[in-house]
């Protein structure tokens, strides 16, 4: 996995408490000696040409040219008309799918054990298209848009990612009785793909019921792929059932092998440069990252360390029940992950 | 309680195993001497005049001067066009308030305890309007349709249900920050609603919040009012956390005392006419409807037959973890009521 040599990776280490699990994430990727350089950049929107929302030219250029991104978490400023920053890099790097691995941690209890699925959720349309309109006064709408390529292109992802790791089915999650002709289109097409994946299982299943089997026994579910709105829900869902989003992963996967790495968390203001922070989330997006580079062998030395850390419990951060720094933490896996050499 | 003499209610048995838990309800009622009689109707649907689906007029009428209706499972026919049962009987009686309490029953075990908490969905606008278009070939819009009087209508049933039922908080649930203008204007009527009500605890959270929050500790809420879609969901997720849709009660409440009260689990065509359907979700159903009409003791008394009986876990149904009929477990709900008197 050498073979490759030095690849360049966007770091873009965010607001808040970002900087410190940013920090921790470059330490233990140098003790797991990966073989990527970083380069940092910052995000915050700025006013382009014409008044219009972007990112700095510099972070776009380096995202262009590293293709890989791993990102803390970002606030969003107050300034009036300010997009979300996480939607305006979704849109910029047209981000269109959003993977959410929920394995449940050995040593980390919660009313679940044996947890192991993954939601795939479109990230570019749906209910995120931002059209709105007021018909008459107190009658407002809002556009739920599904296009057949969007629907085509999600679905194709889920099964390839099926395929390519090992997980026996995938479902189609959706409320097609409901909105028959939008969520029928994106349910047709996941049925039409599916016929090209004869060796992954698929099945549908609507949303509601989905989430009444998922707290009843996630075990049943494997690869779940959905629209944009039911992927925010689900995969906020699904974390919640592992420990939440301080131990979740997150992946925005775009065309060309374009892909951004992220915790999903907030920004936690409130123990920001107190050496609090939990960089848990951040640094299993980053192994997320490793996978997707093809540098298999460090991604499993660096997840290896880290849950045998939270399984040992003798160095965990306040929100994951120790009483260590994120320093003390990230030192513990950075022995792990050179013990493991 | 007796004062108000012999009220009249509307009975719609339903399909599959409909008719058997009816009966449950029925004997159970008989046991407990409520002062109603019933009226038997059926609902599936006709073709009116123009080709319009509606339900037979005799039901119609039937629910008019009762303004009452319990009702069991029913499947939609698979006549084209054939609307959803439930979506046709919600919009021909304008139920604008789907209220669906879920609470642990002690001595069914799930992963939660201590499950106390309403979820109050707004039943007839939203993700629900029916309103889809084709835009161009393979790009379709479902339109969301949210409006001033149905957000307030439902904010106030909402606030109304917390405050008579002692109950100390509300909390809104949205997603104001990508639907800025539809769940906008629900979160704007909720928040003015909630001036009128000071004694209620008013809080607001994002819909992916919520979710992840639920399943972590689901005792931090209490009453929950949405839009439509979201309490399709949450309704369902809140069931699964304490024991599924065949312990859950629902209500759909209209205006000027119309209310119909429902359990909302299937069918169960495989099991129908076996005597081993669980009829505990229609009869708590059917204790949220004695409380709708004012007669708590009633209520009070059946309620606890019932939760006795599951707690004494000597006569249960398949489902609920024993060996009895439902006739069995009927009788034994009969006895203890009339223990009671
Ligand atoms: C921050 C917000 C815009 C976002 C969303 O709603 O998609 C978040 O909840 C997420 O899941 O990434
Ligand atoms: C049957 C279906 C139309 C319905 C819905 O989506 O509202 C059901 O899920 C419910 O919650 O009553």
């Amino acid at each position: 996995t050498f073979s490759r040599g030095m690849q360049t990776v966007t770091i873009i280490p965010g607001d808040g408490i970002g900087p410190e699990i940013s920090t921790s994430v470059i330490k233990i990727f140098e003790a797991a000696k990966v073989p990527i350089q970083w380069e940092e950049r910052n995000v915050t929107a700025i006013k382009g040409p014409g008044g219009k929302w972007m990112i700095p030219p510099e972070a776009k250029e380096s995202m262009d040219k590293s293709k890989i991104g791993l990102k803390g978490p970002l606030k969003t400023p107050i300034a009036a008309g300010h997009p979300s920053m996480n939607l305006l890099l979704r849109k910029t790097f047209d981000l269109y799918a959003n993977v959410r691995p929920c394995v449940s941690i050995e040593g980390y209890k919660t009313p679940y054990t044996d947890v192991d699925l993954v939601t795939i959720r479109e990230n570019t349309e749906g209910e995120y298209s931002g059209i709105e309109h007021v018909i008459v006064d107190g009658v407002v709408q809002s556009i739920k848009l599904i296009t057949e390529e969007a629907s085509r292109r999600i679905a194709e992802y889920a099964f390839e990612y099926a395929r390519n790791n090992q997980r026996n089915s995938v479902t189609a999650v959706h409320k097609a009785n409901i909105m028959r002709m939008s969520d029928g289109l994106f349910l047709r097409k996941c049925r039409e793909v599916a016929e090209n994946f004869k060796d992954v299982k698929f099945t549908e299943m609507y949303l509601d019921t989905v989430c009444l089997n998922m707290v009843q026994d996630p075990t049943q579910f494997d690869v779940l792929v959905m629209p944009n709105l039911y992927g925010d829900i689900l995969s906020d869902l699904c974390a919640g059932l592992i420990g939440g989003l301080g131990v979740t992963p997150s992946g925005n996967i775009g065309a060309n092998g374009v892909a951004i790495f992220e915790s999903v968390h907030g920004t936690a203001p409130d123990i920001a440069g107190m050496d609090l922070a939990n960089p848990t989330a951040l640094l299993l997006s980053a192994v997320m990252m490793l996978r997707h580079m093809g540098l298999h062998g460090h991604a499993k030395k660096i997840e290896t360390a880290c849950f045998d850390t939270i399984r040992d419990k003798k160095v965990l951060t306040k929100d994951l029940g120790g009483n260590s720094k994120c320093s003390e933490f990230t030192a513990e896996i950075c022995r792990r992950v050179q013990d493991l050499d």
